[in-house]
């Protein structure tokens, strides 16, 4: 406990544009999120006092973090599994635990468990050998190879062509999982936030758009979903949430194949994919995080507007103008555009920050969002 | 300008609630937020990285702050305005600047201004002895005397029931004006922000309730304020800003007597009265804040909910549970109330937070609102 506040403590490790929502986030909750951060100059350390720089796969520094808190929890899933647990047996409070942890970590565990409970997922295998690809192909080709661990944003993810392709990968030494590649009529998001008590609550389910394996918008609620399917992805949240213990924010990454959910990817912490609850619902989703993993009652969900479009700012080549022309120029565009920025350095391609647009209509919001996201991106004039 | 993020630095004098809310407020805008605060302890101090501690009474250490800033903005007008001419005329941006704060930090120039522009004022008159005072009332008391600089939530205001009252306080030396007693129906206040570029923004006009000369609650909108009156109080604002060179947030606390509205007192800065902007308007009073000290267009200010309903947190005696068994409890009887405490330690009648009540009516607002500050306020149980 904070002797200056009478409340927890919440360690996050990593400092990234997730953590420094969730600062923002647990200001009005009285809290001071401590951080563990890779570097001074990490988005969340830009903004936050309480900031420790420091090696997250050293379990001594790991270990001198997390005593100075009460619950610690993550902005990414990148601290190895076995500090985890070391953490865990030394008595701290580590949520989502690592038991819970290890399926948004490996991406083969996820994909047994989930097939254990019998939650659809994409025909998958095991990849011991390159021959163990070719035979899961059986001809059909492009298969898609993951590595088990670390990809993100379309790292970690290949699409290969035929035998030679799967040999090469093979050759590299990455450990991997084989899928086939489903045919989908677009991308959902289930988000649900669940706490030690057990309570869960859901968002409304919204619909991803992809380029090049990153997030570039988010569409809640997912358009023309029915109230059928949209309430059945909620189950499927809550269950998988409650069948891995998971505590915070779970996202659910699906395929929606037109007839079918199958689960694609899960992620333990706040996600691209609900940074629209900031202003699109009555809880946002770091909000929601601090409140579970504290396990207080959690926030109503509810949306805030009939159509909630959120864009994400990439970095673009470089030239233009400078970002703080930039807003200018958006601001007076549109002046009804909520923007957050990330204080992070342009790199292409790199997630600079977001913005979000609600409006009565989602064509108006997602119109408005793209242009905004446009105007504010690298390289703009 | 931070080379970090390419945005200018906002600098605030003050670390109290206004700024922590406003750090808050200024992480999506990229920006990072630098603070002259009083002490470490200050609550704006607990949540931001940029933090000075120092006297805002002695120049060296506002010039060496001022220095290090692009512009300088203020949590309170607490600010000699001797220094801060001095900061002008060395050059520095000072937001709002110091010939308009006057009119907020000296009630006897406010008054004299206020007159001079034939805006709606209580019959006031200057005052240089008792007798002054014995004179105005001319028989009729109680007569209201006010302190001419540094009263705040009560203080530096008091009820004179007649001569001998009047004479004693004349006696402690503290510099006086002197107004009629208003009848009043109840207090309004009109919230605006302006830009150096004179564009003006207008939340819509708020009822505020006070206790003890304390505001306790606030409803937006003002209820069964027709559109002709609540028109005319954002102009009388807007009026307001424009003649005084406002920059900044401008709140015009106005005594509603039924027929009238006459000007009470001038806040140039985010203010208690637009705390509910942070859920219930689409651009919260301390972004905005923000966007006119940077010449940024204003944003929306569109109400995001039928009824809002704002109220304080005060501190009460000491006992009964701690604030971390408090916020379980107030979360569990209401998940959709917003929570937004300060970080400071209790004391009886010191303002710890606020909590804020979005619903369909007003009715059920602020009956939520009451109850929450109730059950968040110290001594519950």
């Amino acid at each position: 406990m904070d002797p200056r506040t009478g409340l927890s403590v919440v360690g996050m490790v990593g400092a990234g544009q997730l953590a420094r929502m969730t600062h923002q986030a647990a200001i009005p909750l009285g809290l001071s999120l401590r951080l563990l951060a890779a570097s001074a100059d990490d988005g969340a350390a830009l903004v936050a006092t309480d900031v420790v720089v420091g090696d997250f796969t050293a379990y001594d520094t790991l270990s001198r973090f997390a005593q100075a808190c009460d619950v610690v929890t993550f902005d990414h899933e990148h601290v190895p599994g076995e500090l985890l647990r070391k953490l865990e047996s030394a008595g701290h409070r580590v949520l989502p635990g690592s038991a819970a942890l290890a399926h948004a970590q490996d991406k083969r565990v996820m994909r047994e468990r989930l097939s254990a409970l019998d939650i659809p997922v994409p025909r998958w295998t095991v990849v011991n050998s390159a021959t163990d690809i070719i035979e899961f192909a059986d001809g059909h080709w492009p298969v898609v190879a993951k590595a088990v661990r670390g990809g993100y944003d379309g790292r970690g993810v290949w699409f290969l062509s035929g035998e030679r392709a799967a040999r090469e990968l093979w050759a590299t030494g990455i450990e991997l999982i084989a899928e086939e590649r489903v045919s989908i009529v677009r991308e959902l998001s289930a988000l649900v936030a669940r706490s030690p008590y057990g309570q869960v609550a859901a968002w409304p389910i919204v619909e991803t758009v992809q380029r090049d394996g990153i997030c570039v918008e988010v569409l809640s609620p997912a358009p023309g979903l029915d109230d059928v399917r949209a309430t059945a992805a909620q189950h499927l949240a809550i269950r998988i949430a409650a069948e891995l213990d998971v505590v915070g924010v779970l996202a659910v990454e699906l395929f929606d194949t037109g007839s079918d959910l199958l689960v694609n990817e899960l992620a333990m912490r706040p996600h691209n994919s609900g940074h629209w609850t900031i202003e699109g619902s009555l809880t946002s989703q770091f909000e929601q995080h601090l409140r579970a993993v504290l396990d207080y009652p959690l926030g109503v969900t509810m949306a805030t507007a009939p159509a909630v479009a959120m864009a994400n700012v990439l970095g673009g080549p470089a030239g233009g103008s400078g970002i703080d022309e930039r807003l200018h120029h958006l601001f007076a565009m549109d002046p009804a555009v909520k923007v957050h920025l990330y204080g992070k350095s342009a790199r292409p391609g790199r997630k600079l920050g977001h913005v979000t647009a609600i409006d009565d209509t989602m064509d108006r919001a997602r119109e408005r969002a793209r242009a905004a996201a446009r105007q504010l991106s690298e390289g703009a004039t």
